[in-house]
């Protein structure tokens, strides 16, 4: 199959700079902040964007190095399938966070809960709609198991 | 900002030949089916997967032509910042798109409520999981008044 050539849209910036710092997902650190600068010539599609509370966010894994089939995911201590883990080590490196959306101005927007690493580059920003995306009866594999997952409570 | 390459792991097969036949969202669609042929070389990654309900696709909008910063969503009449919609004439033309999970056996997964078109080349797969990706909270922007949507109620 061929290959498919995507070109960054603007950067988000965050408070880690290292992968180790990083949060494994947002709800772990819901009340943290950062923001994208997303190139100039896109500003006029953000139009609309601020109505929503979240935003859905892919990026490229550009730290990323490699990928094994079967890795140990952050939250459990036994390999899993890449297909069943989040790991940025994965076949095709993109990045899907939801994070909080604060404020827009001009081509610069307000985050929060971001779990991405400072300098990510965005491939695409999609408004968060509850209609299409809660799941609400949906199960969760093999993270009921993952002891740090059921500290976590979700509060939103 | 450099270019970003990455090769489909699969396709995606829908009963949708044609754009226009295609659902707007799955959530409209719920009782389709379809499924992934994933490659083989890939199909050690889908150990643990089962036990997931629901799973993110992204994918490749192998036929969108283009884009315009201002496009006219399916669900409304005027036009709306592209980072406010979900149409697929974007920047970078990614799909996301949240999927059941019925069964996989091999290198097939059989999934349903698509809407994507047939033969769309997959890029990577994630477990949904109801911690991280359900926003109780979240207000729906421009959406609330999308009368077509007004008439859906999520089921699930």
């Amino acid at each position: 199959m061929d290959n498919i050539t995507f070109k960054p849209i603007g950067i988000i910036y965050t408070p880690y700079s290292q992968k180790e710092d990083t949060p494994i997902q947002g709800c772990f650190a819901q009340s943290n902040k950062g923001y994208i600068e997303l190139n100039p010539e896109f500003a006029e599609g953000l139009q609309d964007v601020q109505g929503f509370s979240y935003l859905i966010l892919l990026y490229y894994f550009h730290k990323a190095a490699g990928y094994a089939l079967l890795t140990k995911p952050f939250l459990d201590k036994d390999k899993k399938g890449i297909f069943a883990i989040r790991h940025y080590n994965r076949p095709n490196p993109i990045g899907f966070s939801i994070v909080k959306l604060y404020r827009v101005r001009g081509n610069i927007l307000d985050i929060g809960g971001v779990d991405m690493i400072d300098g990510t580059p965005l491939l695409d920003i999609k408004p968060y709609v509850p209609q299409f995306d809660i799941k609400a009866e949906a199960g969760n594999g093999w993270y009921q198991n993952a002891s740090e997952l059921s500290k976590y409570s979700p509060k939103e």
